[in-house]
């Protein structure tokens, strides 16, 4: 199959289809590009892989204007099942990262998890995702919504947490970029340390006397709630760990 | 001054000490290190300069212990002021990381955070910060304590949010080093968006329905809460942005 050519059409013009038209192996996977919801060109029909790139509500109305084709169509949600495709021949090319305009993406790490109605149809998926990406996993429709909610956690909440972090210090008069080497080095330890052994600071020593006046320096009930969850988080974390060490002992 | 040595003895056996051990130049700083609370030989009387690098708790006992000495007394603590030191000459040394064993040091960026009692001893604290690290900012024990706030959220808080994500993940049966490139990614992108511009996910989109089925998923009423927090969080600071946006057009 690696040396068959692949008429390919990709549906969408976001930062997940702008990532795609640029790896996309288009020598294997020779592509159409069509814009997303505003686009003035028809789809074409005989194509051999349909790739919606567009937002998680868009989907479905791309896909029926795709219609009854003979072609592999498949999505690129997260959170989206496989069956909202009304193709037979359907399927689900993830890829888990954060993409964003301006963003360099030529050395970007994008980890991309695959999804077939039909065994047949996956070596084609394969192919396509392993010319885009050295991390290629096949997950069904329910783990692979199980692993957007982690990525919402470990990229969408953490980025929040950052912006908190820089509304505090501004209140100081202290710019962002002071966090940053921080930033980083939480982001590097847990290459090689669990997240539960790389944790440090007052709530994982249960230093009541720091943890007490820091909650009280918060602006705002929604931050000092906050605070109080993630501590205990924390903490139960802590102790979840100490019970199954001194088990196993 | 830069070419005078100081007589310094460090006192402490934990991360940040290690940290320091290794990094204070030891031929304008001469070193005695001191260990921490099960130390056996009594402190010098007699240096230019002393380092507390001991457990937030363990810092006032420490000091008292060192006494009445001529030379200038600092600790290396975020959220503990200064004036918990008896001693006239005394000030502050807070190294921004988040330091574990085995983590090799040597290219490590720590911003340093300085402090004096008195104007004439910064000088001396510059020099010993500025062999240790490119980034030295001066700034008062307020100062300090609303910037460990902050690095308790974009670290400690941060680091959880892995771990909760990795547990969600392994339920699958899926490693944590899968989240790495998001992970590392998502650091990456506020060195040059603010983590507000930086923000995406279904909580920026007010995607209801991706939210309420994602937030039924979560396997307890504590992560139920912190996603229900974090959404919050995320749509009120776009909707604050898109209000300062519109104000200034």
């Amino acid at each position: 199959m690696g040396t068959r050519t692949h008429r390919t059409v990709l549906i969408g013009q976001g930062n997940v289809a702008t990532l795609l038209a640029e790896r996309i192996d288009a020598e294997h996977f020779p592509l159409t590009k069509v814009g997303g919801r505003q686009r003035l060109c028809p789809i074409p029909k005989d194509a051999d892989l349909y790739i919606i790139a567009v937002s998680d509500r868009a989907i479905r109305s791309v896909a029926e204007e795709i219609g009854a084709v003979e072609g592999l169509v498949v999505h690129t949600a997260g959170s989206v099942p496989m069956s909202i495709l009304p193709q037979q021949r359907r399927g689900v090319l993830y890829p888990l990262q954060t993409v964003s305009k301006n963003r360099e993406l030529s050395s970007l790490q994008v980890p991309l998890f695959i999804e077939a109605s039909s065994d047949a149809d996956l070596p084609l998926l394969e192919e396509l995702a392993h010319g885009i990406s050295t991390s290629v996993t096949p997950l069904d429709s329910d783990g692979r919504r199980k692993l957007h909610l982690s990525a919402v956690f470990c990229c969408n909440f953490v980025n929040r947490l950052y912006g908190i972090a820089g509304d505090l210090l501004s209140s100081e008069g202290l710019p962002f970029k002071l966090l940053l080497p921080l930033i980083r080095e939480t982001a590097s330890k847990v290459e090689y340390l669990s997240p539960s052994e790389a944790q440090t600071g007052p709530a994982v020593r249960w230093d009541t006397e720091v943890m007490d006046y820091q909650c009280s320096q918060l602006p705002n009930e929604d931050l000092k709630a906050l605070y109080k969850l993630m501590s205990k988080l924390i903490h139960d974390d802590k102790l979840r760990l100490e019970k199954h060490t001194s088990t196993r002992l």
